[in-house]
């Protein structure tokens, strides 16, 4: 089973954490890829070097100038010091951006109504799978920023969740037995939001449908839940919602998604 | 024949001539491997962050702030939109640090008199030569920023001329032929240093010692042949001193040493 592990702003931001996730990380046995977001840190070089961050919706609107500073913190700072302090920990890893080996091909995103600049979106079908299945083959461990190319010379900011499930799609059209694990801040999807105990296990489609008519699930949780589904629908072999804290104790993690 | 091209700052700092470069680059045949320079962006940055570049005899102190700055410039900015070009030239770039896939150890400088800070000097043997064929053998072309790792989780900023120097003798010494390649500001090494013409198409033992003897060869040049007879020395095949833009000629480019 691959292991493809989303890890946000939240624990790269922390040092403390982000050292003992990838600990936990670098011990986790079999094939893995890790795809990192990246914080505030984009937010703050920006605001120290004048240039402002225009977001939309949630999203950066990602100017020349910003595709800079996104290119500086995500795949050099944030990225190779992942790759080293994982090579500290006896993990093979190689940190990567879609442009090198061409591994992920975005298209630039075209929207009549915003200019998001230099914004990838990426399909299953942009991914290069001979040259990641070079890499899982021998023993690499690929770490993944969320910038990925347009095959014409431009480097383009991508969303970190979309790249996990593109690979995680990707592998599993391959022929791969694939789980694919969002870490976020909580201990998983919770029957009770004020109860850190009551993280539901396991969730199929239709134990889904029951929770979303009984309106126990949130609604912060659905667009994630149907993302995990999408992901099972092409193939993934279960989605793992869970904190990255959690990652010492993997089988029992948060809650996972499966078709059965 | 695997061909190493160092490229320097006076290149990476001309968008226009970087471009042009890329293309001839990406034009070489065979399995070949780019080792970039900085340039002034990090001088430039650290100026505008208000972090001083303490220099020492031309060296940069590279301090933890120093290092955050290197790394995002060269292992970030520079690196993957030199790969990211390469890629819209048909050249399957790979864009990597020493940290990454654990391709070149360093060791943290040592020196009783000034403290470096995260500089690293390597050797022929801190080469993870089975991870660079891996790449070479699967045409991939690694491009290399001058940045490596301690394998304790520190990456170190790394002399370019040294890195491309010590992956020339680990191929070599594994049993390649290998080219390396010094792009600078001049056409090679020249009897007469005003004159452009008079470019030494190639350099023995034995007529670099009648060359220094005459005292033809004036002194910025010699540290510069120095090395390049002990890569020669270590079985690299042939070093070429030459101008970037002579690449798109590369058999008749600048001088080359050579044993015979």
């Amino acid at each position: 089973m691959i292991k493809i592990i989303k890890v946000g702003g939240n624990i790269i931001d922390n040092p403390s954490k982000l050292d003992s996730f990838l600990k936990d990380y670098a011990s986790l046995t079999g094939a893995k890829i890790l795809v990192h977001g990246g914080g505030k840190i984009v937010t703050d070089l920006s605001k120290t070097l004048g240039i402002e961050s225009q977001m939309i919706e949630g999203k950066r609107v990602t100017d020349a100038e910003t595709l800079k500073i996104v290119t500086m913190v995500y795949a050099g700072l944030i990225n190779k010091n992942i790759v080293a302090k994982l090579q500290s920990h006896g993990c093979n890893a190689i940190g990567l951006t879609g442009a090198d080996a061409n591994l992920i091909a975005a298209n630039k995103r075209k929207d009549p109504k915003i200019d998001w600049g230099f914004v990838g979106d990426v399909l299953s079908t942009n991914i290069n799978i001979e040259k990641l299945e070079l890499l899982l083959n021998n023993e690499l461990n690929p770490v993944f920023s969320a910038i990925t190319h347009d095959g014409k010379g431009n480097l383009l900011n991508t969303n970190a969740d979309s790249i996990a499930a593109v690979l995680a799609s990707a592998l599993a059209k391959a022929g791969h037995l694939v789980s694919l694990v969002y870490c976020f801040e909580k201990k998983g999807v919770m029957l009770d939001i004020e109860d850190q105990n009551s993280v539901i296990k396991k969730i199929t489609p239709g134990y889904y449908n029951e929770l979303k008519e009984k309106n126990i699930i949130h609604s912060g949780m659905i667009p994630k839940l149907d993302n995990a589904f999408k992901s099972i629908g092409e193939g993934v072999q279960e989605v793992k919602i869970c904190m990255a804290e959690d990652l010492n104790d993997f089988d029992n993690a948060g809650t996972t998604v499966r078709m059965h």
